[in-house]
Parts: structure tokens; sequence; C-alpha cells
């Protein structure tokens, strides 16, 4: 019997990135990963795999009953594919916090996995950057990170029409919003629809004061010190973040755009990391950015670039040439810094153009006899189809240009 | 009760990485992203998360069922941790097969999840540069992967007296060795005793014409075509390589130091690729090289860089100066592409000094009133120690001169 054909689809909701996905993949997390590091954050990272008891503490069990992909192995222990990354960066700071110098500025872009429904702007595995500051008690940590949150947009060209920065502080809320129903509400807010939500809202108010509430002296000061970095925030007494660990100033970037009014991304302030792992607590801020929201936000605006191949120039064999020469151009131009794929087929010299113009390299150069003698080959820019004659420095140097 | 204290460890046979490890990681897969790119090779990738099916035709049963993460989610789908990146590139290609315009030069740098015991180069998740060619059935692609194959090693700064290509044509050792037994038994000769290898050889040595067997023509081609452009092969009948899927030219990398005498990393030709999907054939070259074999060899022979961090400039704020000026000096540094981290502790400068010191940063630049004023600031090299007043721009150019 044949055996039934293989089917070619990923898993569900989950990606392949072919080259011109990966391009873009690598647009978003380059951007991502070059602003932090101005901001003087430093890389770490860790498995997909962990114990799933790492989540069990503080996350809300729906989400680790029902939310992750969780399995046993065959020692009997419980995995877990990571859901995020706090609890990971919790676990590495608690394990070594007597030989780390804090404060810590640390950034990761790991994948998470999370088992649900795919949707847009939700699959089961996206990227997400974590930024963290870690032992800064001070308003300063929170000013800093939501800096670095406005920063990174600004870097990927959106403006200040494209996005709002909510703030408000978890702490007064608390203080304010005793009713656990009503911080579930609020929390609930951008997904429900406007009419169910002033419905709920009537039912609860009673034990309200007022709509309008005023910002706390926190709040206050974090917006003041981020508008004179001409960063400006709005403060949003109805924004609460679902995570239960947030403890004092919390914010989110809202999409203004009317097609895809809502929030991108967003952190907060949470003082008492290390709980799970009975240590004193250690001040901490940071936030969480995924790569699919993203995405979608830049895709709405033109923001994301063309597809540009890593590979430069397409070195293309003409005639009865020897291949070893042709390698050593290669090889002289590989030296210089230049991204060289060497045409291996046997098509015509017009079939090889086109397979260069397909894979959208920019540069074809031709090396015949005549070409190898004299040092000189003729260069065919694929975009604008001018040709030039030029030595292995010059197109080094015209690559380089480019 | 008081809940049991989570432990701080990572998940069995997996790895944590602080910055100082991820720069590490950083250096191995950027110097083979580097050179897979001056050779042409674009990247892609996909999910770790793959059909379980997918791992059932062509791989050995053993792998899929005992050395792989496979569960069953919520779905009824079984799901496997992709152990090795070649049948994720299968699947790809052959889901897009009419429109890729091939030849393909394709590479990732997945992270691969085995199941087995850890051991010294084995953990249960790596690394591992996958560089394949797709359509080219001539020799010139073979001489190509081995090349690239080399020219990894000698970015890492490895030479020709630290590894040793060894090559083999699948395709005459089939030929000649018709009994399986016999490709077994050299399959495993590296993992074996010398003794035990000549004992088992002996009971069927019989069957063989003699060890010395001469290379064919195809190996002895790609040799010679290598040997011109300065890779050094070893023609090694007994090479094997374990993988079903070979068709053609093999070859292995080994380390030549007699304490760590092994195989690093190999590869070669496996035409076949696409005979799961009921697509036609493919030529295809490739090979495969983890991230913890390489990083044992490096360490052995001392090429591993040493730990810089991202960040270039610790800010200083000095006296009472005021924070949002010290943070204008931060934004204008970064605006000139400097990585800077500003100092928000309230320790003395002494130990302002000396946490930019832990923290491996090799400048501070000190920001009070004064400096302000003049746009004039003290700088300090803190591994010379040796300290200079400069201006903002002498900063960033004296931080890009390192």
């Amino acid at each position: 019997m044949k055996p039934k054909k293989l089917s070619t689809e990923s898993y569900k909701g989950v990606r392949d990135f072919y080259p011109q996905d990966q391009f873009l993949q690598n647009y978003i997390l380059g951007v991502m990963k070059k602003v932090v590091e101005r901001f003087g954050y430093v890389e770490y990272s860790a498995s997909i795999l962990e114990s799933a008891e790492l989540y069990r503490g503080k996350t809300s069990e729906e989400i680790v009953n029902e939310q992750t992909y969780t399995f046993t192995d065959r020692g009997e222990r419980e995995v877990t594919l990571r859901p995020e990354m706090t609890p990971t960066i919790a676990r590495m700071i608690a394990g070594k916090r007597h030989e780390l110098p804090f404060p810590l500025r640390w950034f990761s872009i790991p994948n998470v996995f999370r088992y649900e429904r795919p949707q847009r702007g939700r699959l089961r595995e996206h990227w997400q950057l974590n930024a963290d500051l870690f032992g800064v008690t001070g308003i300063e940590a929170d000013v800093e990170i939501i800096s670095l949150a406005a920063a990174i947009m600004r870097e990927f060209g959106a403006n200040e029409d494209d996005f709002e920065i909510r703030i408000n502080d978890r702490e007064t809320l608390r203080e304010k919003f005793k009713d656990k129903e009503l911080i579930k509400l609020l929390d609930r807010k951008d997904k429900m629809e406007e009419k169910d939500f002033i419905e709920a809202w009537k039912k609860i108010s009673d034990k309200m004061p007022d709509w309008t509430i005023e910002p706390g002296k926190k709040v206050s000061d974090v917006s003041e010190i981020l508008e004179k970095r001409g960063v400006k925030t709005v403060f949003a007494p109805t924004l609460v973040r679902g995570f239960d660990y947030y403890t004092g100033i919390i914010f989110e970037v809202f999409d203004k755009n009317p097609k895809n009014n809502r929030s991108l991304f967003g952190g907060g302030r949470y003082d008492n990391l290390l709980e799970l792992f009975d240590e004193s607590p250690i001040p901490a801020v940071g936030f969480g950015m995924g790569d699919v929201t993203i995405r979608d936000f830049l895709e709405l605006r033109g923001l994301l670039p063309t597809y540009r191949p890593s590979t430069q120039v397409y070195l293309v064999p003409v005639a009865e040439v020897d291949m070893n020469a042709v390698l050593e151009v290669a090889s002289e131009l590989r030296k210089r810094g230049v991204n060289v794929a060497v045409d291996l087929t046997d098509k015509k010299v017009g079939d090889k153009i086109k397979l260069a113009d397909k894979n959208s390299i920019p540069f074809a150069v031709f090396v015949g006899e005549a070409e190898i003698s004299s040092g000189i080959y003729k260069c065919k820019d694929l975009k604008t189809h001018s040709e030039q004659s030029l030595s292995i420095e010059e197109i080094a140097k015209s690559v380089k240009n480019l």
C-alpha cells in the first residue's frame, strides 16, 4: 500500500518563515534589539522548555491548565513550553542574585507558546521582546522603560498620530477599586463591545465614586518627566493589565488607527518578582512586545521594508571559463566583505540574469576569459539595468554604497 | 502549609544563557551567519513544533519513538519538537516548489531537540546551523558546501592542524558494501573502542575484498577542485554518516586534537529529499553544524572571545545634577550610535564606577553641572584607567574606534 502523502502545511497556528518572511522577522527583531542595546540593555536567553511548576504559583490556573503546552516527559517530569518569559527571568535571577551586579538591564526576544485558537494577532507561537530593569525603586526606572518603548516605536517609523501611551498606577488602582469584579471588568474592557461594557459597568457602578479619577502623584511625576523627554502619555484610569504580578506604574501602547484600535503591547512595575523563589523582593520594571501585533501595525501603515536578500552579487560564469578562476573572483569579493552567490546552472546568460533578479539580488557580475585576464568585470545593476566595467575593488565599493 | 520552594535550575539537559553565555552564543551563531551569507545563502526558519508524522517516514523508528519529544495536543494532533531541520526544509520546499527560483541557497540556525541522556557535547536542546544548496546536480555543489564548511572553521580561527575534512561517496559505498551489517558497523566506528571494532570487523571481513579501497571518480574530482581552492580533504573509505537519506558525496569535519578526537559536524548529498511528499526529486547538498560541539572545540583552543557587553558607555550623574540634562546627554550619544546605560543608583561615585566595571562596560562618562554648561565631559577608560575630557562628538568617535 502506498503511504498517505504527507502534508506540506506547518503545524496549526505557527508560521513558516520563507526567506522573504524571515527578512521581515529579522527587520522587526533587529530594530527591537538595536534600540534596547542603545539603552544599555544586554541580551540573555533560555530554553523554551521549563518545568511546569514554574507557572503554577503566580500565573492564573486557567493559563497553566488550558492555555499552555504542558506534557509529561519520560522521566515523569511535567514540562511546559514557556508561555511568557517573566517566570524564566525570575528563575535565572533568583538563581544568581548574589553574584549579579544590580541594577541589571536585560533583554531577550524569545519565542513563546500559547495553546489557544489562532486569530488575527494571536498565534500559538510568537516572538516577544522582553526588556527589564531590575534593582531600581525610583520612578526613573519607570520613565526609562516607557521611554524605551516609545523609542522602539519611533525607530519603526511610527509617529505620535499612530500610537498613544496610556499609563496608570496599579497601586492606587488597588487602593481605590477594592472590588475584584470591577478590576476584572476593566481588564476585559478592550475585548468587549462598548454596550456590553457599559451594561456591566452600570451594574457595579454604584460602588464607584466617579469615572473621572485624578492621576496619583506617581503617574503625574512620570508623565511630566516623559513629557520633557518628548514622550507623551495619557492617564488611563481604566487601564489594568491582565497579570496579577504588577505592583506599580503600568502602561500600554495603543494603536490609534480606527481599523486597528487596540493594545499593541505594554508593561509595568512588578516588584514581587522573586516571591515564588522565597527570595526577598527585587524592584523590577519591564515590558513585553510581540512580533505579530507589531508586524500588523507596521503593515497597516506601509512601514515594512521591501525584501532585500543578504546576497549582494550574483557571479555569472560566461562561456567556457575556468571554474577555478570564477571561484577565485568570488573569494576575492568575499574577502572584501561582499556576499556573493556563484551561478552553478547550465542556463543561458539571459536566464541566469533572470534567476538573479527573481532572487532579488541587486548586482550581476560576469566572469569570462577576457575579464579574468584584464581584471575588469562587466557588472549589471538589475534594478536600473545600467552596466559598468569595474575592478574587484570597485565592485566591493559600489556594493557597499548601495 | 508553606508551598515548596521552587527550583532555580533549568530543565534537565538545556541551558540558561546569562549575558556572558549569550555573548558567546551570539558570537558562534554570528560567525556562522556571516560566512554563509558571504557564500550567498539566505535565511529561513520555522516553528519548533511539527506534526509527528513528518518524522515517521524517513528517520529511523528508534529516533521518532525514543529520541524525540512527541506529545498529543488537545486537538488530538501528535506534535514533535523538531529533532533536526531537514524534514522541515523538505516540507517547506515541497509546499512551494513551483514558485521557488532554483537553485536555492538557504540557511537557518534552529534549535533542535533530542530526548536523550545529556552528556558532553550532546544536550537535549542545541542550536544547529543548516546550510543547503538545492537544485544543482554537478559536483560544483558538493565543492561549494565543503568549501563553506571549511570557511566557517577558518573564520572561527581554526587552522589546518586543528581539523581534518574526511570525505567519501555514499553511492560507491553502497555499491561496494552491499552488506548492511557492515555499513552499520562502520557508522558506529567512532563511538566504539578500537578493539571492539576490530573484533566485529574481523567477523565480517571475509565478505570484504580489501581495507585499502581507492576513492571513486567523484571523490577524486571533488578533492582535486577543493585542493586548488586551498581546502584539504582526506579520503575516508570507512566514513558512512548515520542518516539514511544521503545519496552521494558525504563529509565530516574531525577534530584533530587527541583529547577531543571526534566528528565535529558533517553533511553531504541527499537527492531524494522530497520523496516523502510524493514529489519528484530535487538535488540537494548540505550540512548541519551544532553550537555545542563547536563551542567545546573553540574553548579547548582558547578561540572564544572575551566578554564585551553591547553597552559601551556608563553615564554617571555627579552630585545634584538635573536628571533631565543627564538623559539629554544620553539621547545625544544614542543618536550618534553609542549604546549608553544611565546610572540610576544612589551609590557613591566610586561605587558607580565599580558597578560599570563589574558589568564590563568599557567607558564611564561623568555628567555634572559644569560638564553640562561646558559640553565637555570627563571620560574614564575602565580598562586602562586613563581619563580624558571629551565632547559628545569625540566620545562617540572614540567609542567607535574601540
